[in-house]
């Protein structure tokens, strides 16, 4: 699996990680942040992910705070941002597609990097999610909002879970190489693509279910 | 002190992970989140403060993320909250008593644990407090509220800390067995639900003393 | 450099943890904290930047949870805050004095720190500022406010930033001595102050530049 460590496929990961940091960045420019807070934003949330996943599977210093191009990728993002933030916002769309390639990429990559150090199927499939979402969450905690990904009833993590509970089945079976990866790759975009054009959402804890249970049995 | 990772005290650990997860599913529910969010919220609750106990001490992956018992335990609360919160809402007073009984495993657990782990006595007091208390502080961010724990005036953290305090101390004089153990639990146990019981309140930073004291002393 | 973790220069660190546990006892207070959540903002606040950096490094139990001199440090300024808060509120000035000879203390030891255990220069660098802002930032979260470091305009990163970053040049250029050290504390420190005095702050990602370059080339 060295080829998502190098080569073209650590191309693609740099640019998970600016789309993933660009969202940060315009989330601390909407709540006023200066230079060095809107610099912050784009580094949790591009690298937040990955460095939850790299402390709780022991791998430290986490390549969040120690690789160059990481970091900088990161940075990049968020100094495009703190300059060029308008245009930014209304490239909201285009965004939304790139997100969801960061989203499968990040997934495939920190259930991969889990798997290989050996922190076994349960733990690499968690923190694989991890590496998709932790950024964000970092980002909604740090600007003081409730982490959109736990409320917005998107299929965001769901497309994560998926993906990295295939990762790590083909892993188990022996078939993860470049082809099988990209197909999970491929898999989880897409299921994010048509979550959004189709406007599918997680269920809600209505009251629902529980009402007509309880209409069925009296009461609990 | 195996008789606390195998055996019958096994599956109080699970019992308590459950209960703890409760009270975070219960509180993404009541911040509408989506079923994504409430089972985070249950995993985080139930087992973030193992969680943080294992990565202060160096034991990753944490078996808040490895183990697939505890990660069920919590995920299982995470369900049932979901399908039937109304009912476990009107249930208050029951969790008041269990969530005690879970406080008392936390604090031996952690505490003991860390101890096995060398990390010395002082680290392995605020692990084990840590464990008891971080699974509640890490929801009440997640939710957007300032950590209960802090602010409620309860003795919830204090029982933990004599617990944690008491475990240690009976450590180093060598005679941390199955029934001072067991006499730690019901120690904790019972000084919380009797704190309940008579409205018991830690003391706030209230102007007085200063007042007082500054009334003798001029100004300061 | 062991002048820096025994003899004279770790008490100076006592002191810089007892002054920044001073902001997190304050904070703790203001929000009608109890006498727990008190010590523990106090605490976090004090040494909850060295916990992150020793977590991000994996230098555990981080002497944060581990040291009986630090944790002393942290609690005893929690416990005086407690107690004498209204008269240390009026003391904002010399604290704020106080608190730019820690920012500096922080930033040395946190950098140094991370380079003798081999953590590469980004990574130390990193947790250099991150030993200096990361109690602050989890104070403010702790008490449910938007991390001041991020959006307050001041030059508190900036100047951390910049003695991490020549603590890391002088050692790579092996030339980090007592007297080499004292200077970088001695630049951040009077970096920090003379912000403060003349009010200088870092920029804000206005519509200015975006506005004036969005005139010149139409639209993005």
């Amino acid at each position: 699996m060295d080829a998502f460590t190098s080569g073209p496929v650590s191309y693609l990961e740099l640019v998970a990680v600016f789309v993933a940091a660009v969202s940060g960045g315009l989330a601390a420019v909407r709540r006023r942040f200066d230079a060095f807070g809107v610099l912050v934003l784009a580094w949790v949330t591009g690298l937040g992910g990955g460095i939850l996943r790299d402390v709780l599977i022991g791998d430290t210093p986490p390549v969040g705070i120690s690789s160059w191009r990481l970091v900088t990728a990161a940075l990049a993002a968020g100094v495009i941002i703190f300059f060029f933030h308008p245009g930014l916002e209304r490239m909201r769309r285009s965004i939304l597609v790139l997100d969801a390639a960061a989203l499968a990429l990040f997934v495939l990559q920190g259930t991969t990097k889990s798997l290989g150090l050996d922190a076994g199927i349960l733990a690499s499939v968690v923190v694989g999610v991890l590496t998709a979402v932790g950024g964000g969450v970092l980002r909604d905690v740090l600007v003081g909002e409730v982490p959109l990904v736990f409320a917005d009833r998107q299929l965001y993590a769901v497309p994560a879970l998926v993906g990295a509970g295939l990762t790590a089945a083909l892993w188990s079976a022996g078939v993860l190489e470049v082809w099988t990866a990209l197909a999970v790759v491929a898999l989880v975009f897409g299921f994010r693509i048509v979550s959004l054009a189709r406007g599918w959402t997680v269920p809600h804890p209505g009251p629902g279910w529980t009402a007509r249970w309880g209409r069925r049995s009296g009461k609990m």
